[in-house]
């Protein structure tokens, strides 16, 4: 198939593997983009030197297109940026900051710019900004996550009446028939992350990978509302926040979960492995996803579940 | 077109209207019955007089079939349940309560029972319990809400797997483009409340109907996680609760809010239509609806936007 997506990033399916810290490194990222999506480094939870010797990695591993995700809360992020640029990567996903940040900047370097959103209005942000796609992720998103809560199911539409910029359906997303269902609510594309870092080619601790396989409907929450909301995985780490969110409010409530949090906690859980102690970023749609196949097969299956589910649509009402 | 919701409930179109507290009385039930889906009379709001009162009116405005939605929290459940059976009334939704409370007495008189879920878990149960249907119904959706905050996106086909019971989405869905959308992720058939309370026919006050056309995708928020989760619309009464829930923990907090919430504040805001001290009950997709017109338009639109979006979609991808 071709269109707005497909032609955007020059690959064959409009699938695209969200960044993930600690997550998705040169080998999901050149994978996806093997199997003819597009993968993304991410690199919100590297150096600029880590950076550069994944970007170096994907190189070899895949002759396709590829990205980098830049969180740009990161201090590092004109550093990533100019290092990705340098070794001539061309498509940037930037999320967590303003459009207008670097935009600009990555055009003028020819490069093409999606911006992550959770809200229409910072979509028409992104379009003004002119980004060349918008990735609009909803509240079952793993990690990172807005504080209007907006769904999916709610976000697609509504980022799709205001602005025409190609658009990426994100958060929930992890079967064929969940593409189909953002492609009819309006995207030209979809960013699944929590489906690619249950892969054998993502980065994330096998104990991690094997505890999600247990995962129920409810096992992620929204967290920390009242400083950077967060999904989370339930577990030792989430319960302590969990218990300090309960019982304290105001500045002593961001105090207490800022030094609980501390750093690495990310690293701790997703990379090292440690279930208890480390922060365990996943989407709501986790608990339906029962297996740790290759990237490949997962391909397979979602283009073969999209058509399967549409066949069986009824032509009308 | 017929499937297993159309034959279920002998009706033209897979959509119900959802019963709402003081919205969904005899005229939008009937209206939406009579535009070929299936109408409840929303009884949560209703002493069993009035109950009835809305019954003998419905069926003197529809030869259709329409039900009543009985939520079992009210200690009038078993007199509201009795009372519609009594007048012939042969379909029920219940919610808020245990599916096993009602389903095997309604089943032994005939009736259909359909009941309302958040979770897969319970959707389980409600099978166990021998209902006819299950509603599943998303973190998105207006009013009274799940605990688990499972979007539909994802609730939808986790309730799929665990039972083949017919299955009603809800929660998000107000286009045919929603509607198609929750089809492909394995629902029969759709619920709808916050697109029937925007119309001509639903009771909802006109101030508050015509305060929503001016929502925005932030307009709503859960709120009163820690007692009773709702999804209320930002108002004097919203801000109030949050204002509460940002001072308070524990049992303090469950204490003040229940002093605040009182009495009547759902009837003072939708039905008598005080803007600022009533509580507004509404769904997160309420911002994407910018007119009120009559339900028989409503279903019109529904029904080709359904079409149309299906005829757009790309047949591989």
């Amino acid at each position: 198939m071709t269109n707005k997506i497909t032609e955007l990033f020059k690959i064959e399916h409009p699938i695209i593997q969200g960044g993930m810290v600690w997550v998705s490194g040169a080998k999901l990222a050149a994978a996806v983009s093997n199997a003819g999506g597009l993968g993304l480094i991410g690199a919100g939870s590297m150096k600029p030197d880590l950076l550069r010797q994944h970007i170096l990695k994907a190189q070899s591993l895949t002759t396709k297109p590829f990205g980098v995700n830049v969180p740009l809360l990161y201090d590092k992020a004109q550093e990533q940026i100019d290092c990705a640029l340098e070794l001539g990567v061309k498509i940037f996903f930037t999320s967590a900051g303003s459009p207008k940040k670097f935009t600009q900047y990555l055009k003028d370097k020819n490069a093409i710019v999606a911006h992550v959103t959770s809200s229409p209005e910072l979509a028409l942000k992104c379009s003004d900004a002119g980004v060349d796609a918008i990735v609009a992720e909803g509240f079952e998103a793993g990690g990172h996550n807005g504080r209007e809560e907006i769904t999916t199911l709610t976000l697609i539409p509504q980022v799709k009446k205001v602005t025409k910029v190609p658009l990426i359906a994100a958060g929930g997303i992890a079967s064929g028939a969940s593409i189909l269902a953002a492609m009819a609510l309006g995207a030209d594309g979809v960013q699944l992350g929590t489906r690619f870092l249950m892969t054998t080619e993502s980065s994330a601790h096998d104990n991690f990978k094997k505890l999600l396989l247990t995962s129920l409907p409810h096992s992620t929450q929204i967290m920390m509302r009242k400083t950077v909301p967060v999904r989370l995985f339930a577990n030792t780490f989430a319960s302590e926040i969990k218990s300090i969110e309960e019982q304290f409010t105001g500045s002593e409530l961001t105090e207490k979960l800022n030094t609980h949090l501390g750093k690495y906690r990310a690293k701790m859980g997703m990379l090292d492995g440690d279930l208890e102690a480390g922060e365990l970023e996943v989407g709501q749609i986790i608990s339906s996803i029962k297996d740790i196949p290759s990237v490949e097969s997962v391909m397979k299956e979602l283009l073969s579940d999209y058509q399967k589910t549409l066949s069986q649509l009824p032509h009308t009402i």
